[in-house]
This record gives C-alpha cells, sequence and structure tokens, in this order.
C-alpha cells in the first residue's frame, strides 16, 4: 500500500481524488491537510464522503507529513503549493502538483500571469508536464510531477497530434472553451452564486485566463515553433465538464478523414483517448477518465471539439494516473 | 387596436409572443391557430396563459384568419410558413414570418441549406430582413416581414457595425455561438430530452446549420463583400439565452477603445442595443428585448461578444419591435 | 409620479421590483440605497438594469430619503430594516417592508424565532399584513404595510380559505415547501454556492424556519383557532418558484370539488389567484404575479398545492400590489 | 464470471447498471437486448459506454438469451417484463426484475395500479423483495428478485425501522417524494422536454402513483398492520437523486436521540445506510448506492428524511447489491 497524503483537502479536485483514492487497491490516504481549525473528520467537510474514510483534517507541516506519507497529491493554490512542496521533496516525498506552479518552465512567464514571484524559480523547466498522452515515460520516473490544467489538457488532446503532423497551422489558433462551475472551486464568489451563474452563460478572463501559457507551451513543444492561441473560456451552468472547440487552418488539403485518422493513430494505444466520429456532449465523458476528441473541416478551417471531466481527466483522474505510473500500478487503475 | 392572429401558436416563440402582447396597449388576438385536436383553450397548451387569454387554438383557413385579422404573426415551421402566408398576403394581411422562409435572398441558396424548394420563389429578394437596427426604414411600410433567427440576430448585430466600418476583416470570421434549449423548439427530441442535455454540453450541426447563410448574407450586404462565416453552434444546459463568440482580424491598427466606439456610434439611437465595457452573461438580457455587446482585441484577434434571450430579441421581442414600427406604435412598446 | 425610495438596493427582491416598477406609469425611483462604498450606478450592481434606469446606490440616512421619497420600500434585513423604517414614518413616509419586522404581532414571538429583541415593539399589531387577498381594506390606507414572506404567502393562500369555511382540521397541518435559491438572497453561503446545490435538494432549517410563526399567526386568525404547522422548507436547484403541498384533515364529508369551489368563491374576484384543476409547476407562474392552487383528497387528507414566483408574488409583485391599494393605481398595474 | 444479459438495455437504468457491472471482477455481459432495428453497439445507443463494452443491442427470443446467461436483469417495463421472465426462469436462469412485476403479493392489488392482468399471477407472493437491509436472506437463495422501486426505497428504509419498533403510528403517514428527472426515463415526454421542467418543480400523479401500494405492502409487513400511506411525488429539475421526507406520529414519548438511535442500531451492520445527524443533500449520495437516513421531531411530529440516486441504490445499484447476494460475491462489491 502506498501510503498518501493531501494537501489542501476541502475543495473539489480533492474531494474527487479522494473518491477515486477509495477505489484504489494500491493506495491509502493517511493524511489530509487544510487550515480549519479543530481537525475535522473529512466527512463533516464533504458529506458525501461520510462514513467512507476514516481521516480527519490537520493543519501540518512538512515533516509531519513526510513522516506519514510516501507520496503527496498538492491541491493547493499556486505559490502556496510551491512552498509547501520543496522540503517534501526534500525530505523523500514524491508529488503531484495540482497547482500551476510547476507547468510553466520560464519563471518570467509565471510572474507575467501569476503576477508573483515564483517560489522555487530553480526547478522549473525540469519538471514533467503530467500529460501521459504525451510524456509518459518521463512521469514514470518523477519525483514531482506537474499536473495539466483542465483547459489546457482539453486544448492539448486534440491540438497537439494535429501539430505535430505539421496538418494544421500554428499561428491563429483559436480555442473557444466552456466550463461546468467546479472548475471554479469551492471558493465563494459572486460569479458561482447560484442565482448569478445558474442560467446564464458568460465568457470570463477574455485574453487573461492563466492557462493560456500553459497550452502556448505544451503546443509549441508539439509544434516545434513558437504557438499563441487566442483562448477564451466560458463558464456553463453546469457542475462538471469542459468542451473545448478549436478552430485552426489546415496545410494543404486536408480532409477530415485524414484528420480523423491522424488522431486514431496518434492515440491508438492510449486507454483514455476515444476519437469520436460523432459530435460529443460533456455528459458522454462526465465522472470517467476519458476525454472524447473529434475533428471536422468547415469552409477551409480545422475545428477539433474535445470534451472531458475538469474534475478527472481535467484534474484528479489525471493525478491517479501519473500516481499509476509512478508506482508501478496498471495505468488504468481505480480510473 | 390591431387585431391580430398567431399561427402555429403550440410552441415557445408563440408563447413568449402572447406575454408580450398581452402588455401591448393596441395590440388584441383575436385568432391563434393550430392543428391540435378539439380546439383546446389556449390556456391548456400553456398553462401559464391559463386564464389570461380567451383564445381557443382553432384549425383555421387563410380566408378565416383573413377575416378576423388585419396583421398575422406567422409561428409555423419553414415551407409551412410560406404556404399559409401567401394568400394572407393576398388577402391584404400584414405578415410577420418567425421562418426562415423569407429570410434569404436566393432560393437555390434556400433550396441548398433547407432540403427542399421554395413555396414562393418570386417574392425572395424583395422582402425586408426584420432588424431594425439596420433595416428601420424599409420594415416602417412592409407588409410582409422575415423576423431574423436567433443565432444571426446575435451574430450580425456584434459584427455588421464593424464590417461596415471595415475595421474587421470580412474573411475567415468565426462564431463560435451557445445557446440555451428553448431555441431547439417544443418538439420531442432526444437531444433535448431533460435527463440527455441537463448537465450537458454539446456541439451540434457543425457546418450545416441552416442559420449559417442568413448571416452570410447579411454580413455580405454589410460589408459590402461576400461573406462566408464559420458557424459553430452549441447546446447549453439553460433555458434561454445566446452567446456568441466571434473571432475576426482587424483591418490594421485597432484598439479596443475604437472598437467600442464603433459600436457605441452606431447603436448610439437604439432602444435595445448596449454596448458594454464589462463582458456581458445570459442572464443580463434574459427576459427582455435587449442585445448586450462588448468587444476585445486579444493577440491581434478581434473578440466580439454578444448576448440576447433566444425568445425575445431572437425572436417574439424582434417580433413586436417589428409590429410597433408598421403600424406606428412607439418602438419600444410592450418591450 | 409618486416618488419612490428603495433601501438596501443590492438584493435580488430590490432589482425584481426595480423591473417592476420601470413599468409603471405612476412610480419613480429616486433613490436606492446600500452600504458600497463609492455611490455606484445600479447598473454596476445590477447588469441587467444597464441603461434602464439612471440611479445611484448611495448611503442615505433617513432625512435624505424622507427629502427625496414618498413612497420607501425596504429590502433591509429583519432589525436593520425597523430601524431605518421608524424615523421614516416619523417624517411622514409610507412604507412596504419586505423584512419580518412588522409581520408579527408578538414581541415575544419575534424574539424567540429571530434570536433579537425587537427595534419598535410598540408598533407590533398594528401593521397589516400585506396580503390583499386576505386583507385588502386594511392595506389601502395604511401608513406600513409588512409585506408577507414568500413561504407564508404559499401556504396562507392555499391553507386560509379552507380554515375558514372550516373544511379542514386546524390540528397538524404539515406543509412541505420546496424553493428556488433566490429566496436565499445574494449572500454569498457555500449552502448557495453553484457546485454545492446544483443538481442537489435538500430540506434546511427544518422545525426551525423563521417563516413558521408567521404562517401560524395568519392561519389562527383566518381559523379562528390556535394553528401550529409542521413546516418543512426544501431547497431546489432552480432559480425562482415555491412550491408548497399541505397535508390535513377534512371536516367531516367533503369531496374534491367541493374543496376546489370553495376555493373558487373565495377568490372568484381576486386578480392573481389561479384556481386550477391541473398541477401545476412552478414555472407556469414564474416571472408573473400569479399564484396558482388546487387541492386533491388522498386516502382521507386534503392536499393542497400552490405554487408562485417567490420574487414577484412572494415579494416584489405583492409589494407593488400594496403600492397599487396604497397610491390608488390600478391593482394590477405593472404586474 | 457470471454470464450476465440485459433485457431492454436502451434506458437509464440499463446504462447505469452497465457502468457498475463494466467496474464488476466476476461479472461479463454477454447480451443486451432491445427492439432497435439493425442491433447497434451499445456505445451508439449510450455514447458514454463508447469504447467500453463490446456488445450489440439485439432483438433476442428468450431461449437465446438462456443460452448465453445464467443471469438476466429484466430492465423490460412491467407487463412486458414478467411475460419475457417466465420461460427464462423455466430455463434455469436467474433473475434480477427491474419493474414492478413480481413487487406486489396480490394480483387484484396489480390490476387496480397498473390496469392489467398479471402475466404470471401465480408467482406472485412467493418472490422477494430486493431490499437487502430488510430481505438480505430470501434474496441469497432467490431465483427470482423484485428489484424495488427507487420512491419505495427511499421510503421504506427510513419508516420500516421506526414501524417495526413501534415507535411512530401506522395511521396517516405522510410520504412527501421530491426526484430527478432521469426516474421518469428516457421515453420522449413533454413533462420531461427540457424546456418544460427545467427549473420548475410540480407535484404530479397526486393520490395514484403506482409506488404507492409498494410502499403500503413493504411498510405493513414491517408494522405487523394495514399501513396506507399518503404519497406525494415531486419532479425535481435535477438528473438524480430522490429525497423523501416523512411525516408521522410518534407512539408515546420519544425523543430525537431515541429515534437516531433506534435507526442507528436498526442499520448497524449495513454498508450502504447512513444514519445521519445533519440534513442531508440527494449529492451527498449521487453516484453511490449509500441511502443517507434523518429524523427530527417537530411539533410532536415524526419527520424523517431519506435520501439516495435513484438510478443507483434506487435501481442499478440494488440490483448489483442482490446479484452480489445471489451470487455469493462480497455485497459491496462493484458499489
Amino acid at each position: 500500500m502506498t501510503r498518501i497524503a493531501i494537501l489542501g483537502a476541502t475543495g473539489y479536485t480533492a474531494l474527487e481524488l479522494v473518491k477515486i483514492l477509495l477505489r484504489h487497491p494500491g493506495a491509502q490516504i493517511v493524511a489530509a491537510t487544510s487550515r480549519q481549525a479543530g481537525s475535522p473528520p473529512i466527512g463533516t467537510i464533504h458529506p458525501s464522503l461520510h462514513g467512507r474514510l476514516d481521516v480527519n483534517l490537520e493543519d501540518l507541516g512538512p515533516s509531519e507529513v513526510a513522516g506519514r506519507a510516501e507520496c503527496v497529491f498538492s491541491c493547493l493554490p499556486h505559490g502556496a503549493s510551491a512552498t509547501a512542496i520543496v522540503p517534501l521533496l526534500e525530505a523523500g516525498c514524491r508529488v503531484i502538483d495540482f497547482s500551476a506552479d510547476y507547468r510553466l518552465d520560464n519563471p518570467e512567464v509565471y510572474t507575467e500571469w501569476y503576477g508573483q514571484k515564483h517560489p522555487d524559480p530553480g526547478r522549473l523547466g525540469k519538471v514533467v508536464y503530467g500529460l501521459p498522452e504525451l510524456f509518459r515515460q518521463q512521469i514514470v520516473g518523477a519525483s514531482l510531477v506537474a499536473n495539466p490544467g483542465c483547459y489546457p489538457t482539453s486544448a492539448i488532446l486534440a491540438l497537439a497530434p494535429l501539430l505535430k503532423a505539421k496538418l494544421i497551422e500554428p499561428e491563429g489558433i483559436v480555442v473557444d472553451s466552456k466550463s461546468g462551475v467546479s472548475g471554479a472551486g469551492r471558493t465563494l464568489k459572486l460569479t458561482t452564486h447560484y442565482p448569478e451563474c445558474n442560467e446564464s452563460l458568460s465568457a470570463y478572463n477574455v485574453g487573461r485566463h492563466r492557462h493560456t501559457p500553459e497550452i502556448d507551451q505544451i503546443l509549441s513543444t508539439a509544434a516545434g515553433t513558437k504557438v499563441e492561441v487566442i483562448f477564451t473560456p466560458h463558464l456553463v451552468p453546469m457542475d462538471r465538464g469542459i468542451l473545448s472547440t478549436s478552430y485552426s487552418r489546415p496545410v494543404g488539403a486536408l480532409t477530415e478523414e485524414k484528420l480523423l485518422a491522424a488522431l486514431r493513430e496518434f492515440y491508438a494505444d492510449e486507454p483514455f483517448l476515444r476519437v469520436i466520429d460523432h459530435l460529443p456532449g460533456t455528459k458522454d465523458s462526465a465522472g470517467t477518465n476519458f476525454c472524447d476528441v473529434t475533428a471536422r473541416i468547415v469552409r477551409g478551417r480545422v475545428i477539433t471539439i474535445s470534451c472531458l471531466d475538469n474534475l478527472i481527466k481535467g484534474a484528479s483522474g489525471a493525478a491517479v494516473q501519473n500516481f499509476n505510473l509512478m508506482y508501478g500500478f496498471p495505468e488504468t487503475t481505480a480510473l
């Protein structure tokens, strides 16, 4: 049994992580942290866990965490996450970081988009981006994995194979994404107050969403040239699910058949990628670790459509997939 | 009092139309048609109208309709609508058509997109497109008005001013639209069965939605050159509201200030257009005849965002706005 | 034009009130208060009002309010509301109070349920309960009207006629109510955070909801004997609407026909009460000032079902109905 | 591996059943039937199953089903289900029936509520009601199990222990239930068309819902005397979840502590019953096989509140729990 600690266990990604790990035959949750006073049982904070996990939320320091756990999942916010992770790595823990702290290679880009200096700039550029479909081998041996953002996962899984195969132009790619509200987290905000966002759709953070440089970076690697996407996120009145619609220009003559074949070939051995002919709804992958991808050509533009569950393939499911790779479990265990 | 008949009164646009007309001091609903057996009271079919309108749904022929009403709103489906309208026009009625039958100028384009021959091709090209913000003067004297589609209204109101002012390139415009489910009508379909579409978002009719040529045609007129948009509609789990996000390339140097100023100038005297600085949610205009529009420049692309209530500004509110213009009421009456 | 001030204008009932008053030919909003810093335009706080009302939210004292307005709608929370209202009444304003402060006759009952001493106990017992269907005559001349709670309106309108007519036993009445989330207000709470309450139904405040003594009091008056209801509110994942299902025992032999006839007779002249044969959905009255009521007899029990829009007939619509009565407008004006 | 056939595999309970069985180490789905033409792959009918199960929906007769499978789950509608099950039992299959066909002991009661003669009246009264919490021992050896209805499960699990312990009066029990829309099935109906039922709550089938005699029968057994509940179902705008609020009279002096203790004692060894102190939301048990139960005493009445996922503990999860008991798997396998 691998002993696991979860940092910042009051939010939705932590809740989803616990639900998955409860089904995992090789994982045992031995600590869950939060700054909640009084060390409440986790079932008090997450009523759906009532009676299912006998763990309290404790305000633990790094040595206490490292004393109990081999593997740490950090669900802390950016900034706080790197700060907490550094001593854990030094103490020999292996870490999967849900925050953005180790996703970007360049500390200046981090500062530009996150508005603060990086707490651990020396590690940037050496941490694997935890998307198994692109970086499986590096994940296996990693001591630290940067778990991808939900929007980037949906955009990258649709576009990276096409850029790698030089089927689409790297310039001027539009990514129009739509996400359920759980993606905004559990912190109270007027924009996610039920009577405000229910029965309403809106774009937000247009031109300045922090997932932009992350998409840029991974797609640039795939394309072998600089990619800067025009990324627009929208908030959709539903709990979970992301659908990303991308628009790009084909390189040369390209048919839908060729497009779909390229995606199918790229993902031929992937357990969680479904390249489909039909148009997916987010519900088809909700509650699962699948990502559904399809593509069309419309009036000379390539359109890709990709769907996933933002809390699973976009967060906690991907994290467990990484965990399975790191610890030698079959990659689909508990997923 | 203008005597009004509503053809095809069982659907959502008819229901919304009745609700608006009940507030109208100069309109009297004297007939409502449907093929429902037994001439049920309208409150039986639309429980929200119970006790508010003493009209039965009758299966009336054109002479009966023309015998009772001066003005006819047709909420019939395309094909059936033109067939019903022709004799009414000949009998001297003025007609506002909610269907697509008289929106397109070219019968071949109609056949291409609607898969059938037009029942009244001779009138095509002579019917005003009922978007007051662009064609107010022609609406005033019209005997037949083609009430615009909901998606086209949202796309055109954002883009036409920019194309007219030569601020954006007419080539390669992407319109990524998101609509509530009422836009799909009241006919039962698996895709709009609650447990299928609730908590799910999907793209549909990619590359072949019938509103495409309508957007093309009006934007081409605005641009003075051929425009062919890449239009992708999405179904959103909410009752009503459309948000359209468009992506285009600026002509020359263009700032957000200049963009917004151009929109503000174009709509300076419009009662129902709100050019706003903030990012709108569809809820801000839900239940109203407003269309909210804003614009941004992101990485050298122009992004417009426009919101409206698909059943009001996208259908029945626009129809009453047209009615007001045709019959000399203040344009905002009942809206 | 009656000059109107709205106290506490940042919430949902104030927003709905403004929307109704904008349609009112005899009302002019001259002030709207809040403790928001910087006196923002009301359209900044309520984006749906953008461009529709040129009023700023100001932090005004009683003399400033009384200097501008004849009639004041207080949307302040209980406690704060009475405190603000006393000087306004003394300055000659007429007031419609949305809070619970003047609904209960007995200051001790107030203290028991609201956990604080009443700021103006001397007035209790002399203020009319603003339910026109029961207390129309007293409302007409009132200087202060206690606008009813949303749950009580739904329960009382169904049960009071049956208790008055001695058709049901006053003992052991169960009121099982279900409300949309807007009833919980605009203040951020975890229970109304979208991902918490969406796709979930729960009972809350079982046995201790503050609307209980208000239902008791008005039903006791109707019955001529003490009534204590068993009241259970539930939170429903929808924006607006209340449906109350009540269970009581018939007095003697009673048929559904007789039950419905009694309700119909009682409400024969009411413009906003619809006694219906079919089972209503909350959507039928959403966005309107209607209350739909029906009744059944099942296995010897009387079941009543009543629906209304909690923000309109359950709050702001009722308030304008009261305003119309107080100021001599036709009762249905703007409703 | 137990070879399993699913009859009537196009609906939501069958879909949920497949998802659970895919996680089951001892179950193999070898057939799935429907009258769909062309034997489509199950992933065509249920897109969420795309790529997860290589089975086609076939129109199979009983001998074909019995030739392939040992255990049959029938998701057919009542009437059709018994007709299909009889030959399967004769061919030696063990059957779990999701329909109501074998739940009632008395064929006359069946005819009264279901409006048709029972196809197999001789078996009635000898079939175990598949609620493990009450009838575990009989399930273990059964060849036919009547899987309980969703509403009955929620009502019975809250009330049966209290009736057995003589803590509440068997007379006059009110069960006010609220269900998500998936409970109404996948057949298209206007009442479950998205724009009709979204943002709306309604009572339906008041006094005549077919789950009534099923609740009566099991509670009568528990009480040892005739019980006839007043049962009112409501349709809630959410996908899944049932919350039942019951009202009854205590026998003698009874405290909340005693009530909750009685429930806790009764369910002390149950893996899926959570007797809780807090008020549950349906989301707490959504996606799981748990049933959450709590109780209160309000003004001398006992109120119980019970929540479960109508498709899991209310249907497919319970069915797999029964399957586990029948085939000797640990009861919680795959749940």
